[in-house]
């Protein structure tokens, strides 16, 4: 661990980097969060600059109130060896403490030498507060067994079962330059420069054993994962995830969310898995169909987001209402009753996913959707049921389609003096 | 101008929509803007919520101090009939008085009716606050004479001189997807939600008549218009835009910015020239680059952002200092050399460019660069002049890559009861 904590000693305040001589600024990350622990969701919720605690049971950026801006990527493991990958796991641990805490990585040439090495930080963060900015890894299937059945790192028998290969669902057209992926890291934070800047760097330090697969950019968070944070929208104009799980919800997220003692491997203790699905919307279309129409699909109002039926966006569904004419006021197909806990033999999920609009596609449409982002114990009994069968039945399939396509095993928290994945390879 | 007062009397407040009887709230944009008018720029610079006035002498969005988010997106005139373009540019500019000022398009089905038609909203920004959202529109040389040598709207003998076709710079790589448009809109605001709804919105609006050519998020703007804003840094981690024109500067601003009385046909007075250049970033090269390099090619500390030999960031350049080894402190080929007005007899342009991530390339690096707006008198005076320059000296250019270009011209302001380019047609 020294290399670690010498990285750790050397980490520095972004906002006094430059005004102040180095060694006078270079204070340890513990000292810093000491002076801006936040303890409580809502004043996490409220306080967009500050700092969120890297270390603890769990990793953050799960249920940490949900942040205004993604940058996602995944990597490929690109050199063969597992010294390489845990060397590198380790760097990226270190480095992921020091720019939670709203530190650069290391030192700039200039602090003490000629400048003859580069920095080492990018610097388009200097000056910009921590942004609540959080790092989460997780590890996919192909870091254990690879496309050619290698055991590349000697991980294939710690795979956990709830790791599951995603069947194919009704309708994916997948990309696989969208999919997939060794390492997984989702960067959120309520600053896009705060994220890129996160993810820019870990990729630079990655550089030799890793490549990016893949990056996505994501605003307009599309979940709640507080009470304390209002129902944001999707691409649609609805309200999304009103009965998202919340991280108030304490003993839900041990039943739906963290993965127990004896689920499956210790190294996955107080992890979660993510599903990551890039999901295109035709956004064109939809804002051509008619409001009752857009109701009807989704079973709730677009402006209050109740449901059909209801006036508060809180008010319970009542899924065996039917109107004068006979018909369920929750339609049979809609979004809404299709992904309900109630027809899903009590499955959830917690959804932090975000708005995309990636310029255009050459043919006059935005190309534009949702960044799908969910977290759950165990994707065989949560996502995969559920999406089988939103995929054969919901009516919204008309408008969105699933191009891209990843899962991820996210360990359990980060102890100080320890690294992302350290139990997987202990 | 009949359905442009009608839509105003439509548009709705966007937080007050859904929770009061739509007639109530339904008042029209003077009267909102009454109570809301900013005018200093200090307090549009910290106010991000705020809306920004619409009408005025000249187009909001130029010297507006610089949003945080942008969405700026061409567009193709796809039919072919002048009167449509006309009553298009009618509807737009009514949309966008009423979305800068926090207004929804138009009203939803359900406030009335049974919701049998559309939304004329597509909603994602209901319960967003205006944003200090900005729409400004542009002109390009092919709505005058297209590519094929048609008038298509009899407009050719109207194509201002200053509207010159950009020639092409040594080391463009354009790509025609990316280049050009017979109509460019920007939009600017601090929350990216609310600049992709008015993009969104317009190109809704414009379906039949436009296409979407392509678009462009943008994060992180990289310079300031304003004397009340920090310096942002770019992606290559430097402070970008110090001596970038400013409101304030407002002699210079008639002789640099804004075309006066006689420079060309009468519609352009009060407006100005953009150029847009999509510039990618070899990021990953440049983050092995030593600091020492970095600040050479720069010609600026990469801390401070002050020039090299200079202590502060607004210390004036001395480009006569030399350092004990005879040589320039600043470079004859650095950046800040190049493009100084000093050295490009007095030209100086009003910057407003974003950094852009785009996700990666598939070959393992982050499609990553500066999205650069330049505003503009005379384009054959300032930015072509500039170019060249900058094109055949900058030792920048060797982690650079120009890859979209495109020249708008944009009118003067918009007064109540007018429309976006209502000159151009009369």
């Amino acid at each position: 661990m020294a290399e670690r904590e010498e990285q750790q000693r050397k980490g520095i305040s972004r906002r006094g980097l430059f005004g102040a001589a180095g060694a006078a600024v270079a204070t340890g990350v513990a000292g810093y969060a000491a002076h801006s622990v936040i303890a409580t969701p809502e004043s996490q919720a409220s306080d967009s600059s500050g700092p969120v605690e890297f270390h603890g049971p769990h990793q953050a950026g799960i249920v940490t109130p949900a942040q205004d801006r993604l940058h996602f990527a995944t990597f490929d493991v690109t050199a063969g060896k597992r010294d390489a990958l845990v060397s590198l796991l380790k760097e990226w641990t270190a480095a992921a403490a020091l720019i939670t805490a709203g530190r650069d990585i290391g030192q700039y040439g200039a602090v003490n030498g000629p400048g003859e090495a580069p920095p080492e930080d990018t610097g388009e963060a200097v000056g910009l507060p921590p942004a609540r900015l959080t790092l989460t890894i997780g590890f996919g299937p192909s870091l254990f067994v690879d496309a050619k059945g290698n055991d590349r790192f000697g991980l294939a028998d710690r795979r956990p079962a709830a790791l599951a290969d995603l069947p194919h669902f009704i309708g994916d057209t997948l990309d696989p330059a969208r999919s997939g992926g060794d390492i997984a890291i989702q960067a959120c934070s309520d600053d896009p420069q705060v994220a890129v800047h996160a993810i820019r760097n870990l990729a630079r330090i990655g550089f030799g054993t890793t490549a990016v697969r893949y990056s996505q950019l994501g605003f307009g968070r599309t979940s709640s994962t507080s009470r304390a944070q209002t129902t944001p929208r999707n691409l649609f104009g609805f309200k999304d995830g009103t009965n998202n799980l919340k991280l108030e919800d304490t003993a839900k997220l041990e039943q739906q969310l963290w993965v127990q003692p004896g689920d499956g491997p210790d190294w996955m203790t107080g992890g979660s898995y993510l599903v990551a699905r890039r999901i295109r919307m035709t956004i064109e279309t939809w804002d051509r169909t008619s409001l009752s129409e857009q109701e009807t699909i989704v079973g709730r109002g677009k402006g209050t987001g109740a449901p059909l039926g209801k006036a508060d966006e809180f008010d319970p569904i009542d899924f065996e209402a039917k109107g004068a004419d006979g018909e369920y006021k929750v339609a049979k197909d809609s979004h809404v009753r299709l992904a309900h806990p109630q027809f899903n033999n009590g499955a959830e999920l917690l959804r932090r996913g975000y708005n995309f609009v990636d310029g255009s596609d050459g043919l006059g449409r935005l190309n534009a959707g949702l960044f799908f982002l969910a977290y759950q114990r165990d994707p065989r009994k949560q996502f995969i049921p559920i999406q089988q069968q939103l995929s054969r039945s919901d009516v919204m399939n008309e408008y969105i389609r699933h191009v891209g396509s990843g899962i991820f095993a996210c360990p359990g928290g980060v102890q100080a003096g320890s690294f992302w994945g350290e139990k997987l390879f202990a």
